[in-house]
C-alpha cells in the first residue's frame, strides 16, 4: 500500500496531529512523520516532497500555523495530492493559517481541511489511497457504518 | 481511467467551472457534469454520490456558493474523495462558502480549494487519479514543466 | 398543540441546548430531542424531517457547529419552519456555523438565531406555534411582562 | 388568512424586497408594506408592531441595512414571529446588518435570513402561516416540487 | 453642571462600566446609572431619553453587547449627544456590538468608543460638558498632565 | 457660537465630506476645513489641535482612511471632543480605518461614527454645540421633525 | 549603491508595482525586476534569494496575492531584509495575502507593507539603503519635505 | 554599530517584548528601550524619532496595541526604517493593531511583523543593520544555521 507522509512545520504541532496518527493506525495505513519547516529547512522540505512519489508515498499531509506555507511549498515540488491542515497557533485563531493554506494560486492545489482538522486529513488521505486498495475501502465503509451507529446510539440514549 | 464527477449547486455556477472543464479536457480525463442542489434536489444529489463509486467515478468535485452544503452532502454519501469549490456568490464574497465547505466536522472530510479555484480542483482530481495512472502522471508532470517555463519566459520578457 | 423537534448534530451540543429545553418546558410546549448528524446520519435526518409534519410537529429546531449544514438539510426536506442555532464549536468561535446556517440559497429558508442562542430558538418556536394557540400566546405575553419587570427591578436595585 | 407585514427601514430598500413581494403574491398571501425607521420614526414602528397581532397580522418581515435595529425594535413590541432581512447597504457589504439582526440578546428572538435574502423571508413567513392553512401548505409543496423539477431540467439541459 | 446618564442594557454590564463610574467620580461629574433594555423595556428606555434634556442631562452613555441597539434607540429619542460603548458579551468578542453601535444610518449619530472602552466614554462625556464648564476643562487638562507624567515616569523607571 | 473644525487627511477625502459640509451649513454652524495629514504634516496637525480651543473651536471632526491615525493624533493634543470619520479608501473597504479610529487606548477618546458617515459627524458636532446654544437645539429638533415626516410621507406614498 | 530586487509572483502583478518602480527611479536607486513564483518556479526563486547578497542586492521586495508565500520563501533563503507587498488579487480583496505575508513564524521575518502598498515598499527599501548612503538619505529628506509642502498647498487651496 | 530603539506604547507591552530584547542581546546589538505613547506623550515620541538618526540609531522598533498609531507616528518623524509590532491587547485579539500598523498611507512606510512577533522585529532590525556590518551578518547566518539544525534534530528525535 502507498504510504502517507505527515509533515509538520514545528514539533509544537504534534498535539494537533494525534487524531491524524490515531486514524491512520486504525486504518492500518503505513505513514512516516517528519518535522520540516518551509522557512527554517526549505531545502529538506523541498527534497522530501520531490522524492516522495519515488519513495512510495501516495499522499502528503502538511500541518502548519500562522502564515502556513508548508503545504503549498510541498505541493510545488510534487504531483502527489497534498492535504493541508491549518493549525490554530496565533492571535488570529487559525484564520491566517486557513487562508494561507487554501487560497493557493492556479496551478498548485492544496486539499485543505478544517482548522486543526487532522482526523479528517487522515480520512481524506485514506479515501484517496482506497481508490486503489479495496481492503482499505472496506475498512473506510466499516468506519462510516460505525460512526453512523454511534450517532444512532447517542440518539437512543437521549430518549431513554 | 476513473471518471471525475463535477456537480454544481446551480447552473449559475457554470462560468466559475470553465477552468475546471478546460483542465480536465487538457488532461484527457473523462468527466460528467451535473446540476444537483443539496437543498432543492437532496435525494438526487445523495443518490448520485451513493452510487458514484460503483459507476466508475474516482473523484467528485462540488461547486456551491453561500451556505455551501453541496460538497459536504455528497461527501456524507460516499467514500470517494470529494473536492469542494467555494463559489463567490453573495454579499460576503465567498467567505461564507469557504467556511461552509472547509470547516467540516470530524468523520466526513472535504478537500477544499480556493474560492472560485475550479482549475485547481481539476488538477487536484487529476493528481488523485494519477496515483493509479502513470500516463496521467506524465501529463501532469509535463503541465508543471510548461507552467515553469511559462514563468521563466515572462521573467525573460520583463528583462529584455 | 403542535410539538417542537429539537435536533442536534452531536450530543456535545447538549449543554448549549439547556436554555432551549428549559424555555420549552416553562411554556408547556411538548418537544422531542434527537441526535441526527447531517453528515454521519444523513438518511435518518432526512427521514425525520420528511415525516415531521405528519408526525405532529410544528417547528424544527436544529443546532450544529462548524460547517453547520444540519438546519439546511432538514429544511430541504420539509415545509415546516426550521430554526437554526449556530453553535460555537471551533477555532472560529461560531462565525463559521453562523454563515453556514444563515446564508441559505433562495428557496429553502432557515430562521437563524444568535450563536448559541438556544433560548431564543425556543421562544421563536413558541411564537410560531402561538399563532394557533391562544393559551401559549398568553403565556408568552406573561413571560414578556416578567422580563420587563425583572429589568425594572434591577434598575431599582441599582439606585437604592 | 393571517396577513404578512413587510416593514423596511428606508424606501431605498425597495429593490431588495422585490423577491419578497413577488413570492408573497405567487403564494396568494395578503400583505401590507410600510416604511418605518427604527431611528427616524421609532414611535410609529413600535405602535405598528404593538397592534399588529390584533390587526390580523401573523408574521412581520423587517428589512434594514447598516446598524440594522428595525427587526429587533419590532420584535421587542410583539409576540408575533419577526423575520429579519439584513440589507447590503454599506461599506461592510451587509456584515454589519447581519450581526445587528441575528445576534439578539436572550428574550427577544429575530428569525434572520441571508443578507438580501428577501425571497426566503417570504417563504419562511409562508411556512409559518401554513401551519394553520392547509391550502397554503399545498401551494408551498407544489412550489418545492417545481424548484425540484427546475433543477432536474437544468441538469438534463447540461447533458444534452 | 449638566449630568451624565449611564444606561446599561443589562446589569451584567456593570463590571465593564466600573472605569466609567470611577472616571466620572474623579472628575466630579454628577451622573445617574440605569438598567434599561432596548428590547425588554423599550418604552422606559425611550421615555428616559425623551425627557433627559429637560431633566438636566447633558450626555447619555449607553453600554450594550451583542446586537447592541441601546445607544441607537436612545439617540433616536433625544438630541443630546449619545455615547455608545460596545460590550464584549458574545462568541464574537464584541465585533457584533461594535458594528451594531457605530454603523448608524444617516440622521441619528452615536458617538462610539472602543469595545469595553468605558473609561473613554466617561472622558468623552467630560470633554463635551467641559465646553460649557471651565472648571471641568481645568480638571481634564490636569488629568492629561498626570497621564503624561505617568508615562514619562514609566519610561524613566525602565531605564534606571 | 463655537466653530467646528473639519480636518481631512487628504484632499481625496473631499467627496466623502460633502454631507458633512452641507449639514453644517443647513444648521448655520460656522466651520473651517483643513487638509492636515497625521503622517505628512504631523506638526501642523498637532499645532492646529493644540490651539483649537483657544481659537474658538468647540468640536474637531477628522476624516481619514486606511491606518486612520488623524482623529487620534488630534485628540492627543486637545480636550475638545474629537469626532472620527473612518473613510473607505483601501482594499479593506474601511474596516481598517474603522478599527484604527475607534479602538483608541484609555485616556484619549475619539467619538467614532460610521464608515463614510460624514453627515452624522456633522449632526453629532451640532448636538454637542447645542448643549450651550438653544437656537441650534431648536434647529436640530426641527430637522428631526422633518426626517420623521419625510419617512411618514414615503410610507404614505408606498400605500397610495 | 546596493541594488533592490523587485520580485513578483506573476506578471499580472505589474500594474500594482508601478508606484514601486517610479519611486525607485525618482530616488535613483538601481533595481532589477523579476517574475518568480514560489509555487511554479520554487527553485529559481530560492536560487535568486540565496545569491542576492553576493550579487550586490541590499533589499528584496516581493509582491504576491492570494496565499502569498513569495516573500516568506525568499526570506527563508537570505539574511537580506525582505519587504512583502500583499496584492489584492482574489475574492478576499487581499486580506488573504496580507495574513499570508505578515503572520510569519519566529525566525524568518518579512517586513510587510499595506495591501497594494508598492510605493511604500520602495520607500522602505530606500530608507534601509540610506542607512549606508547619505546622498540617498538627503533625497529621502527632500521627498518628505515635498510631501509636506504638497499637503500644505492643498490646505491653502481649500481655503482660498 | 548603529543602535536599535525599542519603543513601547505602554509598559504593559513589556512581556511581549521579551523575545525582542533577548534576540538583540544574543546578536550583540546595542539598544535602548523607551515607553512613549503616541497619544499620552506625543511630543516626546515625536522628539525621540526626530533626533534618532542623529543620536546613532539605525532602526526604530515600535510596539503598540488597539488603535496602534505609535509606529506610524514615529515613522512620520524620521527616515529611519521603523518596524511595527502589532500587540494583542484588546477584544479583537490584535487584528485592530495589525491593520492600524500595516495599512499606512503612501509616503510613510512601516515595516510590519506578525501580531506579537517581537522576536522577528529584532531579527529584521538585525538584518537591516547587517547590511553595513559583516560581523553581524555572520552572526545572523550562524543563527539561521542553528535554527536549521534544531529543526533537523527535532525531526530526528521524532523518528527514533
Amino acid at each position: 500500500m502507498k504510504k502517507v507522509a505527515v509533515i509538520m512545520g514545528s514539533d509544537s504541532d504534534l498535539p494537533v496531529l494525534e487524531g491524524c496518527f490515531r486514524t491512520l493506525k486504525n486504518l492500518n495505513i503505513p505513514y512516516e512523520a517528519h518535522v520540516y519547516s518551509a522557512h527554517r529547512t526549505p531545502l529538506e522540505a523541498a527534497a522530501f516532497a520531490k522524492s516522495a512519489r519515488d519513495n512510495g508515498f501516495g499522499v502528503i499531509i502538511a500541518a502548519a500555523g500562522k502564515a502556513a506555507h508548508l503545504a503549498g511549498a510541498l505541493a510545488a515540488q510534487s504531483i502527489l495530492p497534498v492535504i493541508g491542515i491549518p493549525v490554530k497557533a496565533s492571535a488570529l485563531d487559525g484564520l491566517d493559517a486557513l487562508l494561507s493554506t487554501v487560497q493557493m494560486p492556479g496551478g498548485i492545489p492544496v486539499a485543505t481541511v478544517a482548522i486543526n482538522g487532522s482526523e479528517n486529513a487522515a480520512l481524506l488521505a485514506a479515501q484517496i489511497i482506497a481508490l486503489g486498495d479495496d481492503g482499505l475501502a472496506s475498512r473506510l465503509l466499516a468506519m462510516r457504518d460505525e460512526m453512523h451507529h454511534s450517532v444512532l446510539a447517542k440518539d437512543a440514549a437521549l430518549n431513554v
